[in-house]
């Protein structure tokens, strides 16, 4: 079983994204992306699709990418800016590593749907506490 | 029927947070609160509640006061930041205006648990797009 | 001497924040203050006050609180929103602790100007990096 | 004369930047970058780069940015994550548009320092109030 197979381990034991659901499709080294078909359930009181459900899909983006990095990272902070609203169809997250420090991850996510425009850009930082406990 | 009553109407059309598991429980012109009382469901792969379950529970409320100051407003960003990890029992948030001019408004939201204690920090940006069309 | 005394070590000793021409009024354990009165220099090309001068007066207030806090904290984190533009008076920033864990510290900065109006908002994050070693 | 080169006007006419000690190095449609020299008055108290100096010198990145896009741009919210402390040799900011939409404009910049080693990512969302006005 190759090192990429495990990474998802990482989305398999999640119940919140799955109870979003939300499906991961890729995890590697440098870059992860995660699928959400929109449904009834994931829109707010006017019809687009909550922020909070934009969020979880790319937070599940970037806590994968912090777990490949340090399987006990912990996001310390994110921030989310929204650019369209959207109400039915696909959207993809795909997030990439901007930098690595001993201590901190810093990861981009941006969520776009299936025309390829994009829904909104997320920036996660992580705190890599098993690296921290060793030095 | 009162001015405050109306605002609920807010929080009983979104589908999502109701999904999660939210409820709405004070809507004022200042001031808002939710409860999440945190479910299997709410996990995520580590068994703490998902930042995504947090970041819905402080959007809403977040939401419910942009929509008391501009029946339109959008969210256009929002940056959350997070304390003490929890697995269960019952979280609060609570919301209230940090300043409002005639196209933006900030707000600040506190996530704490059933001892008080900060679970998370948020912090959301309001375009008040109804105010923003009159001028 | 007392122990608040002490803390204006931190910024006695900041050159940029003296080249930018800022003043620190009050150090406490829950608190900061500091003051810009606007000059020719802190304006940018529309004669506003530049971004990178509110930033600085509010982070030299964050610093501050975080040194108080652990003299080893480091900042990991920031944002700014920005309400009112301003080019002439008096600005005061003033800083409160939001919330401390063992290894991370959340604090919030009001820029305000001479009546009292909000004109930007600045969360910062510090890492304590002291209390973190011991850990 | 070309456009490009009437993009200066932007940073020619800021005095904040000038008094900090920064240099416009290029911008165009799609990025922009901007140096700083370090010198002794951008330390802080542990004479490390102040965050208000690295702050000021990603800002007028994306200030830049933000003025192509639209000459009305105004910053509405910026955050930046520090990854390096550095104490002397040239720092370079390099920004780039991440998306626009008619009401607002995102931008992302990285201060790297001599080596390419990354220092701070920042992320500014900036208001188009012209085109808003035209809508």
């Amino acid at each position: 079983m190759g090192k990429e197979e495990n990474y998802f381990n990482f989305s398999d034991s999640d119940n919140f994204s799955k109870h979003v659901g939300i499906e991961m499709l890729e995890i590697t080294e440098k870059s992860a992306r995660a699928k959400l078909n929109i449904q009834e359930h994931h829109l707010n009181g006017v019809n687009i699709v909550h922020g909070g459900a934009l969020f979880t899909l790319a937070d599940l983006v970037f806590g994968a990418l912090g777990y490949v990095h340090d399987q006990k990272a912990v996001s310390v902070n994110a921030s989310i800016s929204y650019f369209k609203a959207v109400s039915s169809g696909t959207l993809i997250a795909e997030g990439k590593l901007v930098t690595l420090t001993p201590k901190f991850g810093s990861y981009s996510v941006q969520i776009s749907d299936e025309e390829g425009n994009i829904v909104a850009v997320f920036q996660g930082l992580g705190y890599r506490r098993q690296q921290a406990m060793v030095q």
